[in-house]
Formats: C-alpha cells, sequence, structure tokens
C-alpha cells in the first residue's frame, strides 16, 4: 500500500474531496444559501480554490494568518470568524483589506471599538457579524433580546458596519441521536432568524444570517431566512462525523498511513503514529480512530508516537497485522490532524498522484 | 506583560529550564546513574546541549528524524527509543550511525532481523536495548522468562549485539497517590534488573539498564541495578507532572501567551489560544490547563482557535480579566505544545531575550 511512501503519512483522496465538495455545493444550491467553507480543515488553497470552483461564495477563516495565506492565492472574499484585537493585528487586517474583501465577526463593543478605529481611519467601515450563543457557551450572548442590545451597541460604533448574525452550533457534536442533531441544528437556524427580526424592529436590518457546521448544515440550510452556511469538516470528514451520521468511512478522506511496528501479544498491535499524527481530539470516545476496511480492530490509546490496538478474540493471533503491515487510520477530528503535516499526499483512482502543501499550517496568529 | 510578541505565543523560561536541568542531573549523579534525557519536550538541539553541559552521558530521541536533527547539531550519543522498520529508515539509520553511536530499542524479531541485516551489511552489530512491558500494555512482553526468552531470542540475530533492557512506565501517569507513583517508580527498575539476572544465567549478559519518566525517575534511580534513566518532559514540566506532585507552578516553564478575546457573560473569559497551541492531552481533567497566578480560574473546554474558562463566583465580574488582559497559559502536556510551534520565545529575568526554533518540530518518521 503506497510503497513510494515511508510511514506515518498523511493521504488525501483527492476523488472523495471532490464528491464531498459537490454534494456540499448541492445542500446550499438547493436551499438558496450561500456556502462559505471554513478552510481549517484542510488549511491549502488549492482545496479553497477547489470549494470556490464548485460554487463557494467565499471562504471562512479563524485566524488573520489563515485569511493572509488564501489572500495570498488569490482568494479574495474571507469572513475572519473570529475576535481581532490589538494594534498588530489591526495593522494585519488593514492590508489584508487592500487585496480582499474581508468582514469579522465578534461579540463585544470592545473588540468593536478596535476594529471602528480602523474603520474610520481607513475610511471604509468595517463589516462585522455579531456572535450569538445559540448552546455552545463560547462566545456571544443568548438569542433575542441580549443580543439585539448588543447589536444595537455595536451598531452606533463609529466606523462599525453590522451586516448580520453568526454562530456555530457547537454543541451539536455532542448530540445523542439524529434526532437531537436535527432538533439542535433548526434551533440555531430559528433562533438567529428571531433575533434578527428583533434587531429589525429595533431598526437595525441585518442582511446576512450564517449558521453551520459539518454535523449541522445540512439541517439549518432550510431554515427559513438563513441566508449562509460554513461547514468545515465535510470535505474531509472524520469518525466524530462518522459517529454522528453525516459521514461514512467511504467518505472519509483524510487518512493517516501508519506500519504495523511491533506484536507485543497476540491481540495487540502497535502502529508507528500517536498524538502528533493524529492528535488527542475525542481520546476516549469508542471508536474515535478507525483502522478502515478493519471493524475488529478497537483502539486502546494513543501515545505521542504509538497507536496501541486490541484485535477482537477471533482475530487475536500473531499471524493477523505483523509487524510492517500498512494500515490506514481514519482521525477522530480531521482538522487538528492537518495542521500536523507539513505536507500531504493526494490521492486519486487509489494512487499518489500529487503533493499538497499544508499551506496555512500553524498559522495561530 | 511581553508586549513585543503578539498572541499566542510560546514562552520558555530559561532560567527554569536551568533548575530543572541542574536538579534532574544532581537526581543521577547521586545515585550513580547515567542521565539521558528524552528531546521530545524541547525538540531543540540548544536544550539538549544544555542537557548534556550539566552531565547527560546523551539523548534519547523517538524517531529518525528528531535523531538526525541532533546529529547534525553535533550530537554524538542517541538511543532511538522506537523499533525501526522498513528499508528506507534502515538506509537513514545507517548513514545516521556514520556520525553517531546510536542504540536502538525493539521489542521483536521481526525488527531484530532489519536491523541484524544492516549490522552485518555494515560490518559493524546494531547494539539493542529490548523493551519490557512494565505495566502499560504499549510495547514489550512481561518481565521475567517472557522477556528474557525474548532476549535470547533476539541476541541468536546475527548482526544484533543486545546490550540492555529498556521500559517506560508510562501507567505511572495514571499513579492515584505519591505512594502508588512510588511503587510503580520502584517495580520498573526491580522488574528490570530481577530480568536481567534472569538473562545472565542464562548466558546474557546486559550491561544497560534504562528506565523512568519524569515522574518516576527520582525513585527508580535509587533502585540497585538501574543504569541509566531517560526522563523528558523534567525540563519543561507541565499541569500533568504538578498533579503528580513531580513540579509546581513555579517549575513549569513552557506557557503559551494568550489574551483575552472575548467575555460574553460576567463568569467566562475566552482566550485566543486552542488545541491548535495547547493540544488536546488531558483535556477532561480537571485542571488540565491552568492560568498562572489565577487559581479562581477554572478551564472549561478549548476548541482549535479558542480557550474558554469559568471564573469562580467571587471573581465573576465583567471588570475581571477584560478583553485585552494577557494571560499565561500552562500546558496540560509540555510535549505536544512544543510540537506545535515552530518558534519559541525564550524568557530570562522576566524579559524575552532569545528566539528558539523548535527544529524538531514534527518529525514523525
Amino acid at each position: 500500500m503506497y510503497p513510494e511512501l515511508d510511514t506515518p503519512a498523511l493521504l488525501i483522496d483527492l476523488d472523495v474531496v471532490r464528491a464531498n465538495v459537490a454534494e456540499m455545493a448541492e445542500v446550499a444550491a438547493t436551499h438558496g444559501v450561500a456556502l462559505r467553507p471554513h478552510i481549517k480543515t484542510h488549511k491549502m488553497p488549492e482545496l479553497a480554490r477547489l470549494q470556490l470552483e464548485a460554487g463557494a461564495t467565499g471562504v471562512t477563516c479563524a485566524k488573520l494568518g489563515e485569511a493572509e495565506i488564501m489572500a495570498d492565492a488569490g482568494i479574495e472574499d474571507v469572513l475572519l470568524a473570529y475576535p481581532v484585537w490589538g494594534e498588530p493585528k489591526l495593522r494585519r487586517l488593514a492590508a489584508l483589506r487592500e487585496r480582499a474583501k474581508v468582514r469579522v465577526s465578534l461579540d463585544s463593543p470592545d473588540v468593536a471599538a478596535g476594529l471602528g478605529r480602523l474603520g474610520l481611519r481607513t475610511g471604509a467601515p468595517v463589516e462585522v457579524l455579531v456572535e450569538v450563543d445559540t448552546g455552545q457557551h463560547r462566545l456571544g450572548r443568548p438569542p433575542g433580546r441580549p443580543t439585539a442590545d448588543l447589536v444595537a451597541e455595536i451598531a452606533a460604533t463609529p466606523g462599525i458596519d453590522v451586516v448580520g448574525l453568526l454562530t456555530l452550533a457547537g454543541h451539536a457534536y455532542h448530540a445523542r441521536t439524529p434526532g437531537h442533531l436535527a432538533e439542535i441544528s433548526r434551533r440555531e437556524g430559528t433562533d438567529l432568524v428571531a433575533t434578527a427580526e428583533l434587531c429589525a424592529r429595533d431598526g437595525i436590518d441585518l442582511p446576512v444570517i450564517s449558521v453551520g457546521s459539518t454535523p449541522t448544515a445540512r439541517h439549518v440550510a432550510g431554515v427559513a431566512g438563513v441566508t449562509e452556511i460554513r461547514p468545515g469538516t465535510y470535505i474531509f470528514n472524520d469518525t466524530a462525523m462518522i459517529r454522528l451520521g453525516v459521514a461514512t468511512e467511504e467518505t472519509a478522506a483524510s487518512r493517516v498511513l501508519t506500519t504495523v511496528v511491533a506484536r507485543p501479544s497476540p491481540d495487540r498491535v502497535v502502529f508507528d503514529a500517536g498524538t502528533k499524527c493524529l492528535s488527542s481530539d475525542g481520546a476516549g470516545t469508542p471508536g474515535w480512530i478507525r483502522a478502515a476496511g478493519l471493524p475488529w480492530l478497537r483502539m486502546d490509546f494513543l501515545n505521542e508516537e504509538h497507536a496501541v490496538a486490541r484485535l477482537d478474540p477471533e482475530h487475536a493471533r500473531y499471524g493477523e497485522l505483523p509487524v510492517g503491515t500498512r494500515v490506514q487510520l481514519i482521525p477522530g477530528h480531521a482538522c487538528s490532524v492537518t495542521n500536523l503535516f507539513d505536507v500531504a499526499h493526494g490521492v486519486e483512482g487509489g494512487r499518489v498522484t500529487t503533493e499538497l502543501r499544508v499551506a496555512a499550517r500553524g498559522a495561530v496568529r
């Protein structure tokens, strides 16, 4: 299996990527909403371009460093879904605005004040989306009056133009059943739409209602009033998406190619990739790392350079998966895994055809 | 706090590093054992050299890529504590052996066979340590007869010279009490020494008994018959070491400098560093991420770019830690955090004095 590569190595199945990209573009088109994928999953301008060519209206980034790399590659429409604070970052944002259309999300008058100064200095108001807490309890105030009041306060900031509301229903990752996931997804949309109506009654029109993650996108895209979805993980998928029922092993495009380096007991197999390749995201959740095509292998634990797995009793013999066997591990969280590699290997038709640089790896600022 | 740096940024307190290095060198000297620190914690040749200057006899690496970078910096004595398998890696090992003294650990005749071919080809037997499972259930067979039989089999491999036994008592990280930690540590040493005696009765002399991690090092160094300790984390420490009672906030040298970017509610604070800077290692363990000097702040959860914390009721007011406040977060696992940054900033006397490149970051092969 891929003898031209030494292990561990990150594989990206580009056939699967293209199908995943087309499917989500179709979801957006069917419901008449804009698709603005989060590039944190792939961190590669080539794949962002693939998404744009399939109909995405722009990209979402978390950090300025990611947005700068996308702009370097000629991508001209960026939502920076992160509160930008402090002079060094405001200077970088000013430079970025000279070569791309940039909107920023935020949840406080403090962050709005800094952005407003930038808007006044440059003579072009900074367009912002106000983040709403629809249940994850990360950023934002609750929907309804608390957010409407915040929107009014931010809208009164000189140099700021509030253009919409934004949320991430991150708690959807912990949905217990498909019904629960659908309920969280719909609430994500209806909460924002109701809040925007409140703002409209306050005299503030908010044309952008931006929601969605990979788990919630297919449900929330159909909520009346939603204008934009921002899924990220769908391009690669991972075991978290498989567990939530929105992906399968076949649609999981990113895998870590590993080699068995030890068989210390009949039921124990050790692979040459640990958290340094797979991260600890999701550890402890049953099946958080899967071995492609080997349902009788159960991941036990990861250390930095080792993945230790157990074989079901009927496969627990030394002859099974001997030292040197290659296995593809499906990550628990695709985005974190991409961030651990400088280079990924693109696979097409079952063969390695291209090397992909993870251009925005490590862009933490 | 460090206005010359934008956040998030990795800080390394070099005053604390020097004290930590000196203390562990003293532990080894007191007990008359060799100290061979694992460089996975810092991944920097400069800090490896600091350890060697303080009396370490060589370094431990997990992957060939790490060992190559250490050799590039003139470090000439390396234990590669990982089973090296496959032709590409054996070719790299051959090249490495031309510029450094290299020993390799392993736990199978399969891996020994490959190394033996290399030993025969180059006319210099490969010196190996056989790994023993003292309770972590990762690599190795149990101590006693199972390992003694394995040693005999590997020692019979042409081109191989078995020079010792090696273990990592990784289960010590889960010790429940200081007494439990001490017990695991002593067992780590006595199990190996007893196994080596069995091998001696079989006619195989094993001069090297290599044990130890940061949690167990101070206990196991004193076990009669132990010849070498291999702690890694002690140079930086982290909250896992604090929890185990072998470090304090004052001896934790690596911190992520962050900025408060949101205060969505009186009791909630959001920092601009998430798992992309701090990893998910240890997540879920109470206090797995600490805010230096702020015991009334409790980390709630991390996402990729956010750390979400709660304030104790008596500090739960908007005036506390407003947007823009800088805070140092102490990682749950120092080694994984180093691997997430290209560059760290060395601090001396409370001032940033140097930039340190994480030379071996991402060396997964």
